[in-house]
């Protein structure tokens, strides 16, 4: 059975209770609960993984990078929170492996402070989907597993 | 029957003849024909419109602003094409009308010349899905037709 | 009969309903109305034109300047909208003809958004008039009819 | 009788001999004076002030503010001069107060130097008037003044 | 036969009257007869278009093109006016076809303004000839049809 | 016994009345009042000086060095309000004397627009204080009075 | 009893060894050591945490957030070191949670290189105390348990 | 007898106490004395004149400006301390007169920081002397002097 | 018999050797004996000239200048190879005499590295050819000879 | 026996896997070894160590320092992967403790991203070596071992 | 008997000939005379140097250097024309020798273009004269030789 | 016998005298005897050029190009000195040929001024080293001779 990774980033454990406003009450288990029901439909299991601290991040991307090339993850769904704004380690990991990953905003980063508007990770990703809030993350695994 | 605006700005017209490694080989009526279908599956209609000329695009959006208020336009997915980086003006069309506008680039902007990563529209947009190909026309529908 | 043009860009068609709390309730046809009012107490007559494109609104200055010459028309009342920020093509419009055009904007640009900030119009107006709400026509019809 | 403050920054003292084919033959007691006639129409006094140093403007705008609240004075006419593009501390004197702040500049400082582009004044202004000569100080007493 | 386009962008149309010091005295007409006379020599049909709006501008760039690849036109001889510093549209319009185009600007850009200092038509362009007043259009026509 | 400046720049003389969101609503004379309490604890007396002009302030902190070097003033508390942001000429005055002078700023400056990120203050002072609210002030008094 | 949590950031393990004409003599367990002397007189308990890695000072922060909650921490001293600014991560997870967060550094980070001048924490924390020595850290704690 | 006016801008009351290694020990009493010395070799008076306050600058450059229009002063040397770095009023004030104004800076400001490297009064000075200690006064007076 | 001077800069010398996919196959000696062969059609000798030393190039367009003078020669075409974009010296070189110099690009620049966007000889060209490969120098011959 | 630390940072355990255009076709064991052998010759024991955390590598960088001061580790090479470009951290780290750091990177960075072109490692590095492949970790042990 | 050096830069050959209005009447030879007989009062020889060749500049400098360590030559008085705004390489040289340089302009360099701002040469000069005409050499040679 | 070329740029010739706490007391003499010390163990001849003139460096990488195609130099040890960061003429001339070139810089540009932060060498370069003293040009031999 395939699997898909969905990694979340720096601060993401506080879904549902930071700045609900901005991110709305979902908790982060609710989101990878709808991710584990949406791709059970394409028959294909989640993995779910978050952590705050970078190099954390850089290992879940290798691991996914070595499955993806045994065959066994067949792509990542990854909202890399403040460090998509900061993080050149991320971007070469993403590009020193070969699975797609697709990068999720809940909020609309553009309409936030400037510091938000560049992302070092969308030139590597597969796709990007900003400020759908957390229905971007669905959207982003139809993409990778619709044919 | 409710509706949906799919409006694509310059360019767009060259669909499939212009740089194929870039933009793929669907020409604008299967992008249009595609959107159509999906969104037929929603009991929804789709309205088409293309055009090179900004001011027309403005046209377009306050168009479905007013449809939007009498309750027959859903929403509108627009690829605002080269305009996404210098219009001031669609920014301030989208953002004076009510109607939910999603933002569509079909390739990743990100990993191309660096006059094309910033967007006027992202702000004011319902949400943004970049470089996932014409795929994203239907996410961009489905974000606006499913509850 | 002198004659003078009030000439809106991009969105002043949607005067009245677009962000009333930064444009006011007024629409572009009360303004119109009082501009035609204002005027006439000067004998001068009042032609009107709004358009959301820029090349539409370098014609309407072009042909202002036409008249200009001809002794017809006496100045231009001009809100460029968001053609401020970005149209050099209009700033050479104004530049290469003779008629004196009065910038007049609704809001106060500088209390917004910071690529509201720089104006192509400013340099080559006659006066510019900012953030006075829709008082500013009546301002700039003033300074061009009073002696 | 209600008051109004016509306020003058650095180097206005000048006016009629500094650079007259930017800011004309005019002197500054020229332009006081066609500023308490316009007023007197409206039955308002004018109080006028110039200094070449910033606090001594500050201090201006306070003792208005607080005639402002007294009900004295019912608005400011500013040419700020320099201070325009230097001066956070007007900038703020103008926001800590209630009375509206007119800000005129004589001549076009858009199509001067890059260095008067910018004015810290124009975003806490109640609106702004450029490069209408000293008919700028008329206007702007008529918008404080008219209903 | 064989065909060229000779396409004009914004407030060309004013040639002979505009800025005559910065443009010379020659009117549109002029230019474009000068371009036909010397294409005849060439065997060389010339087609003439102008327009003040950049939607219609990409579409002349469109057609010519369509007409490139079926073997009608051979080239494009351009002058984009204001567009030429901020049309990204333009820039992907001639991108998108095969049609050689070879960018005119009459009057040396590089000596008057800096925003008038970037070409987005310069990096697609066949060739740039800039400020060689009018004889530049005939100098790009040769560079066209000379063997 | 020995003495402590307590020195504030343009607009706190407002204080109290000016943006309370921001300010609160102590005066200046409740500031130096807390001031003289809590330097009395430490068998010191505060001499409070404000001032709207820049050349005041330096007159005010050369005063103070010759007071330090006298042995007379230990230190000086000094808000320089907007003239933080924009003058060279109090980083000289501060620098071109021995005593110590602790800046202090009641908001967060970082909080607010960007001209107000950069302190020309900073680099010359002996500790910084910012957004503490007026609780700054003591905070900088003990920084100077404890051993 | 309430509780505070001293937390400091990368290279403040090497305290007292690093750059002391910088940073002084003092090591980190003096440091905590008088912020436990200092707290205890308000009947406060420490908590004190040190890491070089960006992730787990989120984590602390994230801790102290749901311990303010709990009405159990009363506040955070934080020394962010290098990660003042670079990490917007830290700069969410403050936000994102209740707790307040006063910012300190032990030197003039004003008066070193540019780079150290901007900081991503200070926006959100609800004081900073600069350029103080060891001395902040006391001064902060006061500022968060004094009435 | 004509007249020179030598004036100094802010903190130059501190010369010979303040930063000696960059500013040297001669007081400004010293520094006024030599100019006066060597001025009377040319039967030239000199009056001297020395504030922290940019508006009595203003004034003082005015009053030469008065004077040499009535044929008494024949020029300035003026070193405008931290000024010259900030003050536009100043660099208008001296454009709005017509006595020649010699800038004078007694240490190497390019050798310092970034924000010394700009004048404002450099671009109306009718020449400028940098680093030559307190000798650059003397050739300033020469060059106003000598035939 | 009139002259033209053919004026290549650095690295010319390698044409036809140096990245020929950029610069095409001919030779610096191809390039001369065409301009020569074109040259001689209107009566006009060429002499050529190339070095990799800035002052060399100098001399020459000092020697240029004075043969202008004298009725000798009518004009240059110059190449000026990487000191375009750093070359103040060639611009004021140029700007000193008084013959007209047409500046050669053999490929078009604009679609390279940033820094090859700037020209510092533009702004005093006679006129400007870019990226018509070696066509480029025959073109700038006629411009210059043609009547 | 000596020991040296041979520190990698984020990605360089995909050496071999990774970008092999960019990276070479050797892993980080073969380079890992290499250097032990190369080593080896100067009686010289190697310390390996790669991380992905930032935190880790700071740790690792303490760590040498205090070997180092107990002479027992007599230098770093160290290749800090993406954190060389963003890493204040790992700056202050290098700059807090003695031991010799030399930067090593395997590309030439200078020939990709710009974001690469910048280090905050190379200031406080006691040499760097760019751009030589592999090789390079062995020119940097002979840098250090090398009399 | 001493020896000063008077360097002139690129350009400065065609002195009296180059834009007059600029840079005067006098040539080259006049201004050299005039450095000769001032510095004879001095009983002090003149060596004169003129080159359009950036590293025969150098050499002048490294010889005037090595003749200062002799005793031979008191200082060197230099006019680097346009490589005061690109040479680094002059910067350095002035840098590597003893002999203290004079910086001397003709024009007033920051009347000017933007690009003639900057000098790379005050940094490291003696002292600095600009604007004063050819009277500055003159200034110049007083400084190096008055006791 | 294979040969290899040892190029050294402005000011080396300096080398031992120029600020020696920066560039350490060899000689360029003596670096160049090490040099050829070193080549001699691989069997290779040293040829050593230094040039203040920018011209005659890139005429010797020209000539090294030319004796790499023939076979007879194997590489370019090049220390362009402060060319390093002005001088695009070198980075297109080691472009233009085939031989690689090693970049050498014996102080450590990256803790220097900003200016000497950027090459235009090193991304045509076959490799950089930097800040290691004069044995990078030992190191830089090695990487080019050994296998």
């Amino acid at each position: 059975m395939k699997k898909l990774l969905v990694l979340n980033g720096p601060n993401l454990n506080l879904l549902g209770t930071r700045e609900p406003q901005q991110y709305g009450h979902e908790t982060l288990a609710d989101v990878e609960e709808n991710c584990r029901k949406l791709a059970a439909k394409y028959d294909c299991e989640v993995e779910c993984f978050q952590s705050n601290t970078e190099g954390q991040l850089i290992d879940a991307v290798h691991k996914a990078g070595r499955e993806f090339t045994a065959g066994e993850c067949v792509g990542v769904v990854f909202n890399p929170g403040a460090y998509t704004h900061t993080s050149i380690a991320l971007h070469d990991a993403i590009k020193g492996v070969d699975v797609p990953v697709v990068e999720v905003h809940i909020s609309n980063v553009h309409a936030r402070e400037a510091f938000r508007h560049h992302s070092y990770i969308s030139p590597v990703a597969a796709g990007t989907v900003i400020g759908m809030g957390t229905k971007g993350y669905g959207l982003a695994i139809q993409f990778l597993l619709d044919d």
